[in-house]
């Protein structure tokens, strides 16, 4: 994406993205409501199937490509101590990723869904947070661009999630600087450090925030600034699946950062997004009410790699599955409520 | 299960039943340390691979024929108008799970379960509950002698299911017996009760507890008198399943009736069970709350037959792949802690 002002591209790709389609959710939800079984019945099931068909624009839609991306992305702020893990983990774990050695390996194998591991320069961690800013506008705008590169063979939805050792300290950041208050509210234990270790994260969020207070007006300023390669890339498969219509699904603390800043330049710019999950790290919760999203899963976890996304997928086959091959009380002579 | 005292034979079943396998628990969550996450990341997926370790009594347990039962039966009660849909039903969704038309056939497809329906007289009902009791005690017994040949050709994961026109009005008399207090909250909408529709259950309700009112201190005794046939199959399904360590998955409002049943006769008797999901159907949360279970999905659903187990057992098969599959830190050289 070469561009004189490249976050200008971004904010022009915002502008243009596609709706939803409102034939195709009234279709859904007319056929929901003759399947055999009461009203309602099926719960999330049903809102979730509605909202792949209204995505997808098509009133029984499919998912027969289901995708998990990973972004992976080094931290300069590792080297002030926020997390359990060294940074060579993070090469070790993209190793895992290709050996299946991983916990998201084994749930993508549970539920069929595709797995593409993406390498964001892993070995050149973005600058420190509590210095400067992570990423140039440049480098951040084409991370965000390679970011679209998730659904350029194809999927019919978009499971995001990350890999990065320290990333939860610039998630914090990011949600500190969208969403103020006090700084703790948003720091979690990540990986579990221990009490010095979350000492150092709601040291360094502050450090942060304070080094680059007068450049947080601008959600795309607070990516770059205080986010990291991973969380960028994301916002650009967000953007992208939503150029295609593709339903996306958020995994946890991390990931749903791409989300926050997507939403503070405009709202509607995920409303094709589902939240998979809600972590127990940090204010996940929290943030996921900021955006209007009800978790599907809520199970205690906090591993990252797409698992609470992938679990989530899961949910939506079987969603899909029954909004698309349950009889209608017509088709099987079942009498309706009385 | 012939016997001149049939509810003794019960009593003697669940006074024999085993325990967990507390070597395989230990070595399951030793292997849960080793594996390559942080601690504890994975949070309730970890937490279900240890139970199903525990009861299966293997450290790596495995869920290779999982099996959805589901009991259908017919009651008298629905003569008081209890339900939005008239007992023809019934024999019509009977039909449906045969033709694969219903939501269960296509949860268990998604997640390549076995599907098992077992019809309980459903062109007899049980006494009304208002009036008599539902069955009498050899007949209950029976019941759940037959609810036990669920398990006959063998399962490593049993979910336990219902279907029975009206049978959210037992369940809630059941409640009200077993747990006292108002009636109003163990009662709900069932498939969709009008107001005047929830009147009327409320006060079948109030009906039945003042009738069988002098014999309701034995929870056998409660089951029998204010229960359906297809709570007291589950119940059997429930303690063969134990005999055999076979970890269970509870559905929803109707089904955990017989676990809270087992659950009076000895809280130890469902030490086995997962709870599935939490069912919005009347007070289920406070039901599993008094059971001491932690329901695994909670999504908004109210459908029986069986689907929030089922729904739960694509998580249980994740959760062991992760268990199972994963590498340790050690086999793939990644580093631990600092």
């Amino acid at each position: 994406m070469p561009s004189q002002f490249p976050f200008d591209d971004i904010r022009a790709l915002i502008a243009a993205i596609p709706a939803a389609d409102e034939q195709a959710r009234a279709e859904a939800l007319a056929r929901e409501a003759n399947l055999i079984k009461p009203r309602g019945a099926l719960g999330r099931l049903e809102e979730i199937a509605v909202h792949v068909a209204a995505w997808q624009g098509k009133a029984r839609p499919k998912v027969s490509r289901p995708l998990v991306a990973i972004f992976a992305g080094s931290h300069g702020v590792v080297a002030k101590g926020v997390s359990a893990y060294p940074s060579e983990v993070n090469r070790a774990m993209l190793a895992s990723f290709s050996n299946s050695h991983a916990a998201i390996n084994q749930i993508c194998k549970t539920y069929d869904l595709g797995l593409k591991v993406f390498d964001l320069a892993i070995d050149l961690p973005t600058g420190d947070i509590t210095e400067g800013a992570a990423l140039e506008e440049a480098a951040c705008a084409a991370t965000i661009a390679f970011g679209m590169e998730a659904i350029a063979n194809g999927t019919d939805l978009l499971c995001v999630g990350e890999m990065g050792i320290g990333n939860t300290t610039p998630a914090a950041a990011i949600y500190a600087a969208l969403y103020g208050g006090e700084v703790e509210q948003w720091v979690g234990r990540g990986t579990g450090v221990d009490d010095a270790g979350y000492q150092r994260k709601v040291s360094a969020v502050k450090q942060a925030l304070e080094t680059h207070k007068d450049h947080l007006k601008d959600p795309l300023e607070v990516l770059r600034r205080l986010g990291g390669r991973e969380i960028a890339a994301i916002a650009g498969a967000i953007l992208a699946a939503r150029m295609e219509r593709v339903p996306v699904i958020l995994d946890g603390y991390v990931a749903t950062a791409a989300a926050a800043v997507l939403h503070a330049l405009w709202p509607q710019s995920i409303a094709h997004c589902l939240a998979g999950h809600c972590s127990v790290e940090g204010a996940h919760a929290k943030v996921l009410a900021n955006l209007g999203l009800k978790p599907i899963l809520d199970l205690g976890m906090r591993l990252g790699e797409g698992s609470g996304a992938a679990l989530a997928a899961g949910i939506v086959k079987a969603a899909l599955a029954c909004h698309n091959d349950m009889a209608t009380f017509a088709e099987a002579g079942v009498p309706d409520a009385v």
